[in-house]
């Protein structure tokens, strides 16, 4: 793969394809269909985004036996028919003022267990169940948890070009000025960086500098960066539509005997637990190894998440590299490897790469250099 | 109120009189509690709103006889504990790995009918509904519609703010060319704008020019603006955390005398709309006025939505001015009156503005010449 070279869009048959796999796939987890919401998975199935995901009901129903509709608000109607996917499904719509789930009920069965998006809104869902009460829902995570996980080619082509995009931003984001500046504007710079290198969509920028670094969700605030602290930078968005999320952590000038000792415990870790990446391991197996190197140094307490999370059309999707899942890797399938440990009040450290599993082991989408690095 | 001075931030106190008036509006409404999840709800009760809307369940229960219980991931611990109203909640959290709906369950009561913020997951009401098989859900928006719409002092002082900024803003937008340049440039300017108004936040930057103007959704794309387009620009985002969202429909260079015509009826409905604010009136009579206007004009077919939504921590939320909507006006609602004309192929026209409902009819709080404007 060439990273210079703009991927091919998808067309309308390589929508048509993910949705009649899904429909297999469904009736092999014993649904009698999956229904579908804005977000992710509509993206994904048909290349269609409303502008908004709001109060009005868009919804995809994919049944055995029937064609795919797409049910959506008639001022959306033109929006639906733009999206690549359209031809492959046929797209009914409802008016302000009447009720689209008695719309939707002529789609979905009058019986039966159905999938649904995770992140469909509720009240679309008790629309559902109060119009159709003989029907049955699960979440697609629960019911179809690697409907979107295995990616073919075209798929690990974009998310390794959006890896190295990531990796070009970092080289770039560790020649700006650190000390004394806001982690606000060292996030700006990571954002302006991202979008240089081709992103069309930001999704965070964390700079989580000292102790801010020690609280694993710190996105970027006023704290001014001094010297001598410890920096975690984690950062990613959309490229041609598929995911990046990337971490490092720089130390701001100097660094102490400390801070090298997490960062190498954190680094033998993900390293640790890249290794073990191939194909019939458990996930929850790479959640044990990297958390097996960081509890034998002593910080098991201080790595207070789960290793990793899938990646795709979003940053955050199965599987998940956490107790307890016991999903197989198979080839194709992508995630993060994010170990990390946090000191409250302190610092914090965290090595995060995009990880794709080979036929033979694993590959990494991430490749800038891991090894601990100072900045001005 | 003047529009120079920073509003006072929420304090505590004003998170927990929110949270006590839901309680007792749930009693009323005949609900055993309220499960609020990220988003405008959780905002508006407790000043928190976690960095990202994920799979991990965040979750707010309001009980009768209970204190209110924020349930996060641990890791988002830190965060939730600096929102501006966790002083007035208990903030428990759980662990990756463990189940969250089983800690979700030691706060809910196990029997009984509960509120639930429109936009929750579906994964997790579906996780709610599973491990507490005796509970019932109904969404806030049905079973306590009105629970943000009438605003207070403080919030009104603050759509006032967002308001008066966006009509800077188009009177700045004005000055900008259009022939010539993609609506996304133009859009670019109202985003740059807006920000530079005051808006901490840019939600929709509407440039429908020409044919594209009668798609009432269309954002804005590649199109080129031609000297007599129409073109419809419909604007807004948060500032102090408050909705604004106006239209105004412009001509480039020359109108036609069917661009005014029909300018002129949406106007005439806007105002009538208008006109007809005040207490006691249903929301659907706002629909009407507005609607008559248009339809008397011969157009009634031609304007394809509703005439207007709530605004307040979202620019989007109840009470809608739609037909069927009987939910009566009250002093502090605050929402859009936005009727529109759209002939496909050719051109669109709206007009809309934030209103309020005083104690003896309605105030406006975008003020910016509703006359057809010509631009270069």
């Amino acid at each position: 793969m060439n990273p210079e070279t703009e991927p091919v869009p998808f067309t309308s048959d390589d929508y048509a394809a993910r949705m009649a796999r899904v429909v297999a796939d469904a009736l092999g987890a014993g649904l009698d269909g999956v229904v579908v919401m804005p977000g992710p998975d509509l993206v994904w199935l048909t290349g269609y985004q409303p502008t908004a995901i709001t109060e009005r009901l868009t919804m995809l129903t994919l049944t055995p036996g029937q064609p795919p509709t797409l049910l959506v608000p008639i001022l959306e109607r033109a929006d639906a028919e733009a999206a690549a996917g359209a031809p492959s499904v046929e797209i009914v719509d409802w008016t302000d003022g009447t009720d689209p789930y008695e719309a939707a009920s002529r789609f979905v069965r009058s019986h039966g267990q159905f999938g649904i998006s995770d992140s469909a809104w509720a009240m679309h869902l008790l629309g559902l169940q109060e119009r159709l009460p003989e029907t049955r829902y699960r979440s697609l995570s629960q019911s179809l948890p690697m409907m979107r996980a295995v990616k073919d080619a075209d798929e690990l082509a974009r998310l390794a070009l959006a890896g190295a995009a990531a990796d070009a931003t970092f080289y770039e984001i560790v020649k700006v000025q650190f000390a004394g500046r806001r982690e606000t504007e060292v996030a700006a710079d990571l954002a302006r960086l991202l979008r240089e290198f081709g992103h069309e969509q930001v999704d965070f920028t964390v700079v989580g500098s000292g102790p801010n670094g020690a609280n694993p969700h710190h996105e970027a605030g006023e704290r001014v960066i001094q010297v001598g602290d410890a920096v975690v930078l984690d950062f990613g968005g959309l490229m041609h539509g598929y995911g990046s999320d990337t971490t490092r952590t720089v130390c701001v000038g100097e660094s102490t005997e400390e801070q090298r000792d997490v960062h190498e415990i954190v680094r033998n870790a993900q390293q640790a637990a890249f290794d073990a990446v191939a194909p019939g391991i458990p996930c929850q197996e790479i959640d044990r190894v990297a958390r097996a190197v960081i509890t034998e140094a002593g910080y098991g307490k201080e790595f207070i998440h789960r290793t990793g999370h899938g990646i795709g059309v979003t940053t955050h999707e199965p599987p998940y590299m956490v107790e307890g899942e016991e999903q197989l890797l198979r080839p194709g399938m992508c995630f993060s490897i994010e170990p990390g440990i946090y000191l409250p009040g302190r610092f914090g450290v965290r090595i995060e790469d995009i990880v794709t599993v080979t036929e033979t082991g694993g590959e990494r989408f991430n490749n800038s250099d891991r090894m601990l690095r100072l900045v001005e």
